[in-house]
């Protein structure tokens, strides 16, 4: 008998090269493996809602699995946090439906990216924010993060690395959280293209410096030219926040 | 011409052997005093409001300096952020009283201890919190916590490895501050014995699991016996927060 497993995952990914297997390298999906296949005894193929990059960390990853192992949920939600290391935690293990596939069933994803607008990044935030020292209007960053609500084409916010068949998203939160001096870039949509949150992040950073004004957002998804968007920011600010099902 | 600047100091703790200078292994104020040589042209001797132990972390370290060097104190804040580690930052350099000595002319402080309470300690939380698994009663904790309030004898919460001579301390302030399944005891005195609060924290936490009444600690205090407490809780959920002058 096959019974499939939902995780809910946390990670801090500093230390790794991202989610995605790769032979000789620390990723989150070898580690977690690694960790299930001597739980289970055998070994296990987990998939995951999608990659995170290396540096980009989760609050909210799944990851579903198969298995002929008729252990506990909770046995194996233990045993797998004692073996993984601390930066790595499974926070949950439910039975889900035969056909659930944490990929292929996820709807949209939220993530959000982290910038610290003070003049020093304090130690504990370093490690999960990018730094901009410059003056900020957030009434612009609001505006312009609101003109990529709805239905595009997000060719130029995509890195040129990436391959993406179908460049059209459908964004259903793009917004400005702010906690004193941590701005938090939120945006939910059915799908993201590869760098796209960080590409969006680095142009919306640029507009709230003044230097673009807000309605650049729409040239640039107009444009679909990858050149046009400002710079992609670094992969520390970047949590993977929720997956929808 | 001296001058006596004032620095306002937070640290991750976790890298470094503590705050005290020690020859060979990386220390908070080893890194400080480095960074400071570089600028301003000579051995700096930085006073610190008290020593924090190994792996201890702080919001809110103060430190003093005596200084020949005439740059303006927010240059030296620039440059000093710029040479130090990410994990040690300046938050602010200002000019001080000739007489000030962030020791000597400190009043008092105010220490936290993080404890994560729930079944899964958050990868961002394990470098900054102890994990009790245990269901725990707060209102034992807190009831514990109120009875060291005042001026006490606290001998039976010192570690052995102190050399303290007066064991006579006035605790303002002992609380317990909740966030969700995050327990933070806060705990404000005129000054504190070698590893006081994670005993303190420790003795509370056998007492909140209900191993022992609250009025366990008025005999653990009455006893002046250093093999009467609970074990010491681990420096990585400790926090020097503020120093009051």
């Amino acid at each position: 008998m096959t019974r499939t497993l939902r995780l809910a995952i946390q990670y801090d990914g500093t230390r790794y090269h991202g989610w995605q297997l790769q032979p000789g390298l620390p990723t989150i999906q070898g580690e977690i493996e690694r960790a299930l296949g001597r739980i289970l005894g055998e070994p296990p193929s987990l998939a995951g809602s999608g990659r995170t990059d290396a540096g980009v960390h989760a609050r909210g990853q799944v990851a579903s699995l198969k298995t002929s192992c008729g252990r506990g949920a909770d046995v194996i939600l233990r045993a797998a946090n004692a073996l993984l290391p601390w930066d790595i935690r499974v926070l949950e293990i439910a039975e889900a439906p035969e056909d659930f596939h944490a990929r292929f069933s996820a709807v949209g994803k939220e993530y959000r990216y982290q910038i610290w607008t003070g003049p020093v990044v304090p130690p504990f935030l370093y490690p999960f924010a990018a730094h901009c020292r410059a003056r900020l209007d957030a009434a612009g960053f609001s505006e312009a993060a609101s003109l990529l609500l709805g239905t595009h084409d997000f060719t130029a916010f995509a890195s040129a690395g990436g391959a993406d068949v179908d460049p059209v998203r459908t964004v259903m939160a793009s917004d400005l959280l702010r906690d004193g001096d941590l701005w938090v870039y939120r945006i939910r949509a059915g799908g993201f293209l590869h760098h796209m949150v960080r590409n969006i992040a680095g142009t919306l950073l640029e507009i709230g410096r003044g230097r673009w004004d807000p309605a650049r957002v729409v040239e640039i998804l107009a444009s679909r030219d990858r050149t046009r968007a400002g710079p992609a920011l670094p992969p520390r600010g970047l949590f993977l926040e929720t997956v929808f099902y």
